[in-house]
């Protein structure tokens, strides 16, 4: 039992001193000046914000992915988060070609049995056939997921085409669960990356030159074209530019229901860093979609302030010197992927609260009760309510700390945001109502983590359904 | 003491079967099965949608206006409101030509005395000097207007040009308040009207055709520029047209905070109806901006659904058959104005929710949520939660009614929806803590409505203030 | 030798009062009150226009299509083309699967020998190997194409993939040729016909269905961006949609070289022929992109007349009763396509010039000059001057005819236009220097038309490289 | 008489080596191998490009203005536009204020005797009664005027507000004629000039910061808009920005007949000239519109190359350091201006066709024939053919000069390119038939220039009249 007193509790949609109770792994009350219980511990958070703990709906720890294994597990990944704010992730399960959803989905749980903090899962739908069809039942029934992942690039390993993805976007409609895509154009990389290898273009320069900002336009208006012919919502992951920005905000203004997901990363770091003379230092910024032209971080921005993109994640994915190596002589070669899990929190609020981008209560909106309310887990996370699980960041607004991989817990070797001095700082971090970080101390142990199951059939498809019915859409 | 039982309470962000107990004028707690205390009334809410009541922000309770005045007073008008589900209006404080702003605040304030329910107000600026500049601060220090109204229509009246509106809106910056703008180009409108009546058309039906849309559009566009030259927030009221929703969603796709404001009517309403061949039938419409083509429709709908557009209103402004004769032989004496307080809850929820356009947390919030967001009343107004305002409204989502000026409530001779079929209705009504509406029985009397101070400086404020700094606005 | 006296000629950039003087095939000179040569006849064109004969860019004489070949073959269809006034026809060549584009271009030409009127030919690629390859270069080198079409529709037949697209786009753009796409995603439609049939939606009402406008905007967007990334230009055939239109544009705006044509059929008629309660009477209007809500045409007429747009054609593609019968039970077998060559350029005039949506010399510019520029055979056609090919109407502005298959020379026994008054008729039609047609007396003969070659490397190829140097584009 | 061989003509349209004969003032013909006549100087055009001579359609010669004269006089100027490959200017008369505009126009006249070259006048309309109604009636028939300009900005000098606004452009369209307008907002630059003022900032780097992008988008908009709801052409002068590019892009889009102009200093001149530590050398960029940051010059570009933006000229409007010192304390006192006549061709040929932004035939579009063509002497100026005025220029593609104030002919003291070089040389120009510069050597005499009278009712307007009649539109 916890009393953190004296705080300015702020959520998505209001900020008030506020004290808040937590009893077991649920917040008991929140209001001012709260009675201290029997055997209560009192927190002290005057001076601080009291935020939901974080939610990165993006995260691929220890994936096998382009021959390596990323290098932060769930145990490692999530502490990490842990420190940085954040108490809730959703990654992804990746069956194997043609394999089964439902197994591997088991085998991911089984790998996140050691989590620190709380997680939950999207499964990815990599073909088309009849298990996969029924699987998705499945897992939507039985084991609490109700988001399906699809690649649009990735050809030849993960990538689907739009016959698949039109099924698979079908099939989640009935089951009132919620598709989201990696949207590249698969076909178009594949072309270039073949190009510039063969015109002797092998470095990590050339992985922007190989994924520039249309090939990702292009695909997320596909996919949003592909989504609005069903009436079925759609979900753009890592949005990193102002094409797929503005595909996002035209389908919305024509009354579609699309959200938009921004990575930490690609909101501060621009595509510069390709131009690094190291080797190793342009390869440990290879992710897809690549880094971007400073302009389109404006967009971003703008798209997060004003509600048309709405979430943000980090894509945390991370390969060490050693496994980014693996394309010394070849991009198409370096693992993809970037840490980020620890930073994100820091890296929003100093570059979007403080300078304005973003009122706190937005902060909140896009690093936790945005997502939880897509995903179906609002108001359990994302909010400050009695009733609610207990995930909750204390948040020092102008504390300062400078970004570094000598200092961070990510088990990677090497951080995007070196040397970055920021404000905000996470200084306690309740995880299901255990205090799992105080000042500097880890007290979050392996296996403190539990499953989130999501349930199905959000709001929004009921809303979907009439409009459906009322429109007379027949697909 | 009330306790509301067994309905689904319906917020902004949520929706849970929960009670809610009322304690003299505010909710004191929220939860489920509640305890009954001693002495306290309970209210069946089963099969019920318990929401918070709605906030109209913009009316104009016997406004004289055109050479009359509006036949509904703040006593009828607040009234009718009430019996529909609304619980709080922002009405508009207009000063004489070259008058003073704290003077005609304290006429409206006398005449609202009436009223029985709450209310509060925006104040117009019709010119600019020193004692304006010098009220607007008296205003928001002292009498808890947050908020400054600019008419660029209405020419020779209340019209402002951009010099004016541009130091109002700076002013308003320095003071923490939102301005707000009726955007319609006031030239345009006086050289069409000039026009049409010298080419002897004369009817209610050259009143669309003296404010087309681009008129809108322009305006909206106008005011979005000036408000972005200065790092001003700036809300537009009763959007109607296409035009001027795009000029909104670019603007903040380009990072700046605009907000819009749609009236039921025009939701619904198309300017067929100026073609109606009975005078009065067609000059019972005509209200600025005029009703559109139905094509507009789709774009506003959307852009509630997307957050482009945040707020519902109704612009209600009564004006009965013997007012409206004024203009019997010019429209442009025809004073504008059409009732719709009483029905904009039941509009907005059968021809948004029913048909799938809004989920109902989204009906929340945009009868009442983002309405107290924007203006800074929530959480006090907008939200059903410990503390706030027990301004509550039982809805029942399935109850049909067929609106009728011969059951309607509201002191005017006509209905705009007459004879509309539409499902969701207010079975029971509170207001401040007092049953003011149930099952049809009107219990609010004259006066039970208070004063809404509202203060200045929301979070956005603070946003702006930081984004003026960081990116270096010098203006 | 002709002398067309005393007209009115009329060309992309000019009118002018002239006379025209023929001398074999070419036009000998141009200019006010020419002497008459010996043995030269004198054509009388008071009060009539003098402009280039049409090109229709878009035509499928005797296509094997969906199991059955349509009607109007190279003879009866130019013919047809010269009563309404088109010259010059640029037909599809269309190899088969997986077979060879030579000895396709072989055939094509074969079968056009016996064309009334000029003709040229667009070669399909609709899969990727070496021979294609190869044989792209051979046709442009020696055969006078230069112009690919593709096929993003028609799954299991025409349809290429995106990476098709991008080899073809990119050896095209080695070559100096210009691409050109049926944008609609074969995917979306293979998908939606499949579940159209399995609900049980068989007729043709099914078909519009099976293709909305989202199918054809997204592939439009696509081509778009596949030919961005490669810094090549790119030709849309047949856009039918806002969608596709607004894509364009926006592409235009961004600085890159995209075309778009627009057919006669889709400017006047809208998808209310799908309702048809006749069955033959609706799968008659089955052609693809099938027809559109009518908001669809002002964005069209719009693009044509701002230039973003650029060339009208037909599309022209005759199936019969009998043939249409073969969709009886499946609208997915209704052959697909529409007559529309002889009536063209009067629909054009009588809806684009007659209800001033276009000059007189934009009506010349989309019906010839910028089809004959974009297809690099100015000012050989498309233009009045002294050299240029004396393919030459003499248009009445004034004079009426009504549409009717009854009265067509198209060989087909139905017309889209049917019952249609129009103002704008042919009087008289040169081809290639011969008076084809009369005063309504048909003088052309079979064979009278020849192969028009066309040279690559248009000037924008230019440009482009110069532009691909300059702006470091790698790919 | 005079025959150009061996050249290569290009024109808008095509390009193809021709000879050009020139007898008397005209182009007596244009052909392959032309025979020589007897007295005729051949002049040798081998490696040189023929095309029509540049129109610049936006001068200020010897114009009062800010307490200064212009010091580029009709003299001057026009011969330093024909040194650079100008052969025409429409300059601007501006009346006194409330005076007359023909008493204006006679001024200008006069003042234009001594021009070496052709021009042509716009007459501005800065008030509004019932003499400039008239008047204007009379400068267009008795006086060869077919365009009047309308100031949005320069508040209590040449600015009009919307009312006049629209009732010139009401009197134009009745009358024929075509309204330009200078876009930008007049209140808010005032009010920002004077914020900045109060706060210090007087020097040069505060000029665009009192004009900023938007201030420029929203008076396009406006203007926009005022010509739709009128059923008007409209023609902006000097769109500098993005915003103001998609104003007409979008308006053009929704089928309105709107022109946009753009300078050749915008197109490549950016806004840190305002940082210039020399407080002249800024000073001697102060123009308005101002520079602007480089992002919009993309934008300009893919107008022209699209076709939404259709002319180039250069505001071309000389004052020398003492003139510009006037403004020392105070930038609002600065003469706004800069030169550019002599060097447009130039620029626009090196950084335009050079770098593959144009084609050489798009460079005559933008440069003389589009001009021609939107102010009604197409094809007597803008067009190499037969009866066409002989203003030609013998063009270099690949010779080379470095742009400078040592060597230029414009009489003032800096050039805005200085040190710029560029490929693109006019060798010779013809001006009315005379050879006005031969390889460095001018011969254009004082006087040589004649008065360009411009006729009303373009093909345009009979469109518009169409479109009114069958749209319905009232106004
Ligand atoms: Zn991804
Ligand atoms: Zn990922
Ligand atoms: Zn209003
Ligand atoms: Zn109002
Ligand atoms: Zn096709
Ligand atoms: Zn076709
Ligand atoms: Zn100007
Ligand atoms: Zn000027």
């Amino acid at each position: 039992m916890y009393l953190i007193r004296g705080g300015t509790v702020v959520t998505a949609d209001d900020t008030r001193r506020c004290d808040v109770l937590i009893d077991g792994s649920r917040i008991a009350s929140v209001g001012p000046d709260l009675e201290v219980p029997m055997g209560c511990t009192v927190v002290d958070a005057d001076g601080l914000m009291v935020m939901p703990g974080g939610i990165d709906p993006h995260t691929h720890m220890e994936m096998p992915f382009m021959g390596a294994t990323a290098s932060d597990d769930f145990e490692t990944g999530t502490r990490a988060g842990l420190v940085g704010g954040t108490t809730t992730i959703i990654d992804f399960v990746i069956p194997t070609a043609g394999g089964s959803l439902v197994e591997a989905w088991r085998d991911w749980r089984a790998k996140a049995g050691k989590a620190t903090a709380d997680y939950s899962f999207h499964v990815a739908v990599t073909h088309w056939d009849e298990r996969v069809h029924d699987e998705m039942g499945v897992l939507t029934r039985e084991h609490g997921v109700n988001s399906f992942k699809h690649f649009m690039a990735y050809k030849g390993a993960l990538m689907v085409d739009d016959g698949v993805l039109l099924r698979s976007v079908k099939r989640a409609l009935e089951l009132g669960a919620l598709c989201n895509v990696h949207a590249e154009n698969g076909d178009a990389v594949a072309y270039l990356q073949a190009d510039l290898l063969a015109r002797g273009i092998t470095g990590p320069e050339a992985h922007p030159m190989s994924r520039p900002p249309e090939v990702e336009g292009e695909a997320a208006g596909r996919a949003i074209a592909i989504a609005g012919l069903l009436g079925a919502p759609i979900y753009i992951v890592h949005v990193s530019t102002k094409d797929a920005t503005d595909a996002i905000a035209r389908a919305r203004s024509a009354g579609q229901r699309v959200y938009g997901e921004v990575l930490a990363q690609h909101l501060v770091i621009d595509d510069s860093v390709y131009q690094n003379p190291d080797w190793l230092g342009a390869a440990q910024h290879v992710m897809s979609p690549p880094f971007r032209p400073k302009s389109h971080q404006t967009a971003l921005w703008a798209g997060l302030a004003s509600g048309q993109l709405q979430t943000t994640a980090t894509d945390h994915c991370c390969f060490c010197a050693p496994q980014k190596e693996a394309g010394r002589n070849d991009f198409t070669k370096i693992p993809n992927g970037t840490p980020g899990i620890e930073d994100r929190m820091s890296v929003l609020w100093h570059h979007g609260v403080g300078k304005g981008r973003l009122t706190p209560q937005e902060f909140v909106a896009v690093t936790s009760a945005n997502t939880a309310k897509i995903f179906n887990i609002y108001p359990r996370k994302g909010s400050i309510a009695p009733g609610a699980d207990a995930d909750i960041v204390l948040w020092d607004p102008v504390a300062e700390r400078t970004i570094s991989a000598a200092t961070h817990h990510q088990r990677v070797d090497y951080n995007v945001f070196e040397g970055m001095r920021v404000s905000g700082v996470a200084r306690s971090v309740f995880s299901g109502g255990r205090l799992a970080v105080h000042e500097g101390d880890i007290r979050a142990k392996r296996g403190d983590g539990a499953y989130v199951e999501r349930p199905c059939f959000s709001d929004t498809f009921d809303a979907l359904a009439r409009r459906r019915a009322s429109s007379g859409t027949t697909a």
